[in-house]
């Protein structure tokens, strides 16, 4: 890839790529021809709601005719401290550090250097927040600032050379190269490349596993569904273990509580806040529930479309594959493949839209509730597009495959009608056992390739095509108007780097959910269907160490540097993993129970299927499955951690700090302790003194003749020690 | 009662019970006639340590003529209050309250004035504590103060009369009512009354439902069945939201984080905490881990002992119920019945016992570590006792009958042997359909009655019996050695109130845990086995309106007055209802199915079951219960509740403070912006000192340059509006 290329370059003759001539965010203007004058006002607008906001920018012409860039960077860097030295203080106000920052910024900043992602998230912050709460209120692509096509900082390309590199001479990830991810594109992506390392890690050991028993145990073991399964709970919790200690490392736990407000949300009305008293938008929440209740017929309408796309497919590719006999079946085996491919992408994108419409619709108050919602229906679609197809072979082929058969018929009829001859020649239908296993290697074998290649090659190929249409179409413009390019136009000191500029401003976003979803979805294969074949965890492995490497490209090469934001989780997709980890426990016994008491053979007969005994393996399987996860989260619950332990150093000190401002010196002195008589003390003075008092209150209350009675404590020892002997000669005149 | 009577007998001629002479605690403190001499040094040490404490003392005679009884009072409340002051300075730093005490106590003081609990509580401490955490060290029973009987406060009798009147007379319980208690026997108390009366008030639908469903459905039905266990998980969910509701408006939440270690902890060694540096004692892990893995066979042995104690039982119940018709029939109906209510509780004892000595030897390092481990293996023996007859019936007896009934054969060889005589004479076997049922009843309303009766009976009959064996034998002693009684020696100020303490100090201690499992009992026979007798919840319903008073009349009239623990929740007994809920959508589909499946009339036949029916419908019931359990807990976390809006108000209220102190007065005005130039500053002085500058640093960075091509906003406006007039002349052009 020339992209790729152009970072390993040499410096020397590449000086655009050393720096970023200090610019914090670059704003991508589009000028529709159209709408110049709105635009032009616009644009004035921005410039002096950029200027009010302490921000000082520059204007360069754009990527083609109709856009401008315009070039922010913070006006004074003491104001952006005291911005970030905000942000801080309201970190540890919601609990986020333990530790309050010194009153003296300075010393803040010099005990915590501010690093890129913190710098550039709080910059991006400052545009983008509302008013209210201290920001420009500039809102890409939506009412005033329609004509913001984009807002992106710029890559630090000594930075990113060097991580491509590092990563791709090295064979294991290190903490430290996660913490530098975390430290230059913000803890989101660097959580995404943390939880992909461990995968990678963890997976080691399945694939190790799952060689031997390909070898020794032969497909449909249970051992290896068991050894999977259990493994799949230990990673499970281990990793929402881990997930905790990373946030802690990174100061950045409880981080999700501090929710940024989404310009998109409509209110019905404002309303004081019951506790503090602020005015706050409300949406009623019934009406929220209404929208959200249409996620139920959305998913039965993904369900209905999608599964019947598969079952279509699936029934003419098993009348094609594995009956028809007649002309031209050397190209009919293909026809199935040709639809899904054709029909699955453009029903996958068609319900994505919907699933955003309808989250649209749910109108949440904050970004983390409206990816939330997103991500959950976005699962759904892909839970059904991944898996549907191994559904129908191994719970409806497999073991019902005979009795099906004859509805096929009807493709058959329907082929004599269109061809209508009467030639169409059917052989005797054999389930064919092998079937499954060549899905499974499938989807986890050659898609996976074919899906890194798309990923990679996409974008590139995008990117080149787009560049041709716009060299061709700017050259179109300049024959007639004989206008010079925009670079032509460049002061020559900056060309080279305003040309890196405008390509950076065409890349393509990068959106890490996309990337956890698959590697998401890849956990589902593992965990449902690896049973049939044990050597997917050594192809997911093998994968996975080229995705990570992958990824960071995408990210360094492919996308706009993305807005390093924080999180504390990978958030919804660790439910995505628990709802897998467990479905697997019973979706991996059903099919291991299938398939052992189904012939193994070519040409199989109908299972010998006990539906009791199939029941009773799943029911076994998932509470099995169950108290392994108990046991285990109970287990690791009991483990320490560096991040805890950091946590509890972090806490401990802050109290012993707090505890001797507020009680004072005398933390580990005792206080003096009140004036207990011992005895010692009663001396005629105080029995004097005493008598008084009584006097002077009459005879004094019951309680005062009470404590009375014994004056200090050698008078009750006295006492008691007479009491005792008492006792003594009582049992002893008893016993006489 | 008299003790009641006592209570309600007008105050004027009972002055005793209305003053507790300012006492704190009393110790009771025992002279073993055989060791004299030990004791009395003991309990020079125990004065001279009080003392010490800070801590004035009194002595008197003791409840018989082998103990001594020694009244404690803090010497000095300011004393007093500087430890509590300290304790809730100590809750603010681990987060249990929100805001931190003012520095001003007696401001502290004013604002929230000490309760009886807290300050009970904080004496207790200070009595029990070990000396280098500022206590006493005093550990009853054990080591150098094995003679210390027991420490109690006393009663508030005046409040505990007005208390059981109020109650006995009130339908309905509010949170005032439970607010009192919190405030006079503190929070872990008040959780169990707040437990039990969320649970009594939410009983009041599955009684209406359950006599609706008794008169129209009868029994068997899913319906019930179904809204039984949505009720139950619905339940559940609503306590574990209420209870950190309750712990928040209390003022305990993460109260549990604090704990008290326990004195009888046994260490390895001692280590330096790798956090905080402070010596820490340790206990192996492996060690504790070893010796928790005995409580497999622990459970094992507990199922097999009782297991085989009610297989037992039960066979010989059918076979002299419903197969023998010899002589002696009559009585011998009874056997079974004889040999469970001698056995059990016998039983139940023994492995209580046994359980305790497992978990001493787990060696927990808390008090609340100690208590979560007993209890799970309570639960376990009473999990056992409590449901394994109904098992029994359901599962082995209805379905399996006919087939078992021919090995209970050898009851009748043994009665031949034993009784030499051929006459054995039985009749033939047929299922009993209404075993079942009569069983339910028996557990869900004989039992309950008969275990009320033993609860509030038993403790006033033992006193009874022990007071007269007491009188009996002092009386004895008096004759022979002619001394005086304890009360005879008493000041006549004092003897009615010593009289009283006496009676105290031999009340049993109240265990709240008894109640507890009393409660999570009834609600497993609710969960499991409802749906054989949908009548039971409203036995349940009445039970518990009586036993929310009897158990106050328990603490009030029958027990020492507690120690006024606190707690954040129901503790170790929330897991057990929440594993009995689930379990309850298992065993109900279950019995459903097979009740469902079988001839109802009397003399049925063997029952017509399907395995995979069985499991199909106990598969579809535990996941209808999980997606339920889901969604309900889903839309509660959405609802908003008085606890954590109090806490959110303290919350903001603290930020809010917090944040003027340490970023200063501006946080309601925005911070002076830096000084970007607008354009209308660039003067000729200006431009002047910028030439200056570059030229001192030659001609400026390339980043410098780029930065001073547009000089202010202005001129920013004035080039980009330049940049978009030339490319709309260039469209016109290209259009044209």
């Amino acid at each position: 890839m020339s992209s790729l290329r152009e970072l390993y370059a040499s410096d020397d003759n590449r000086p655009e790529f050393r720096t970023n001539m200090n610019v914090d965010f670059v704003i991508n203007y589009k000028i529709p021809a159209s709408e110049q004058a709105e635009a032009e006002a616009g644009f004035t607008q921005l410039v002096q709601v950029l200027t009010k906001a302490g921000v000082a920018s520059e204007v360069r012409k754009g990527v083609d005719d109709s856009s401008l860039l315009v070039f922010i960077k913070v006006a004074s860097e003491q104001y952006l401290r005291s911005k970030i030295y905000r942000e801080r203080v309201q970190d540890w106000l919601y609990g986020v550090r333990v530790k309050a920052p010194e009153k003296d910024i300075k010393k803040v900043f010099e005990e915590e250097p501010v690093n890129e992602a913190e710098r550039l998230r709080v910059v991006y912050l400052l545009l983008t927040l509302p008013k209210n709460e201290g920001g420009a209120g500039i809102t890409p692509k939506s009412g005033q600032w329609k004509y913001v096509e984009s807002i992106f900082p710029l890559h630090n390309h000594q930075f990113n050379k060097q991580w491509i590199k590092q990563w791709s001479s090295k064979s294991v990830l290190k903490e430290e190269d996660i913490s530098e991810i975390r430290d230059r594109f913000g803890e989101r992506i660097a959580f995404y490349f943390a939880f992909l390392q461990s995968y990678f890690s963890f997976l080691m050991f399945p694939a190790a596993f799952g060689f031997g028993a390909w070898i020794i145990l032969g497909q449909y073991s249970w051992v290896y569904g068991v050894v999977n399964s259990l493994w799949s709970v230990i990673f499970f919790e281990y990793w929402k273990k881990k997930e905790v200690d990373l946030a802690v490392q990174w100061g950045v736990r409880g981080v999700s509580k501090i929710q940024h407000p989404r310009p998109h949300f409509k209110w019905d009305h404002e309303a004081a806040d019951p506790v503090t008293g602020e005015p706050i938008k409300v949406y009623s929440a019934k009406k929220r529930l209404q929208t959200q209740l249409l996620q139920i017929p959305f998913a039965v309408v993904c369900f209905l479309i999608l599964g019947a796309l598969y079952v279509f497919c699936f029934s003419i590719e098993i009348f094609i594959g594995e009956i028809y006999n007649g002309p031209f079946k050397s190209y009919l085996t293909f026809l199935p493949t040709i639809i899904l491919t054709a029909a699955t992408p453009t029903l996958s994108t068609i319900l994505g839209n919907l699933a955003e419409r309808l989250t649209d619709m749910e109108n949440y108050e904050t970004h983390d509730a409206h990816d939330a919602a997103l991500i959950s229906k976005i699962f759904v679609v892909n839970f059904i597009t991944s898996y549907t197809p191994l559904f129908l072979s191994a719970f409806v082929y497999m073991p019902f495959g005979n009795l099906l058969v004859p509805y096929l018929d009807i493709w058959r009829a329907t082929a004599v009608k269109l061809s209508s001859s009467e030639k169409i020649t059917t052989q005797g239908f054999h389930i064919n056992p092998d079937r499954l296993k060549k899905q499974v290697i499938y989807f986890t074998v050659t898609a996976q390739i074919v899906n890194f290649a798309l990923e990679t090659l996409t974008p590139y190929i995008k990117r080149k095509v787009f560049k041709k249409v716009n060299e061709v179409q700017t050259e179109i413009t300049q024959k007639s108007a004989k206008t010079t390019t925009a670079s032509a136009s460049d002061p020559p000191q900056e060309a080279a780097f305003l040309e890196r500029v405008r390509h950076e401003a065409q890349l393509d976003v990068y959106d890490v959910s996309t990337d956890y979803r698959e590697m998401v979805v890849q956990f589902g294969y593992l965990s449902l269907f690896s049973a049939i074949w044990p050597l997917a965890p050594v192809s997911f492995f093998i994968n996975n160490w080229v995705e990570l490497r992958g990824d960071a490209v995408k990210i360094a090469v492919n996308s706009q540097r993305p807005i390093p934001w924080r999180a504390d989780s990978i958030g919804p997709w660790l439910t995505a993993l628990g709802f897998l980890s467990w479905f697997g426990s019973l979706i991996s016994s059903a099919i291991l129970y299938l398939m052992s008491n189904g012939p193994e053979g070519p040409g199989g007969e109908p299972y010998n299927i006990s539906g009791w005994a199939l029941l009773l393996s799943v029911l076994l399987a998932e509470h099995i499955y169950l108290a392994a996860q108990f046991a285990v989260r109970h287990a690791l619950n009991h483990l320490d951690s560096p991040g805890l332990q950091k946590e509890r150093a972090e806490r401990f000190s802050m109290r012993r700090q707090l505890l001797e401002e507020t009680i004072g010196q005398d933390l580990h002195v005792e206080k003096p302790l009140p004036d207990v008589p011992t005895g010692e003390k009663i001396t005629r003075a105080a029995l004097e003194e005493e008598a008084r008092q009584t006097s002077l209150r009459g005879h004094g209350t019951p309680e005062e003749a009470f404590w009375q009675r014994q004056q200090g404590m050698d008078e009750t020892i006295t006492v008691g020690r007479n009491l005792i002997s008492s006792m003594s000669a009582a049992n002893r005149t008893a016993k006489a």
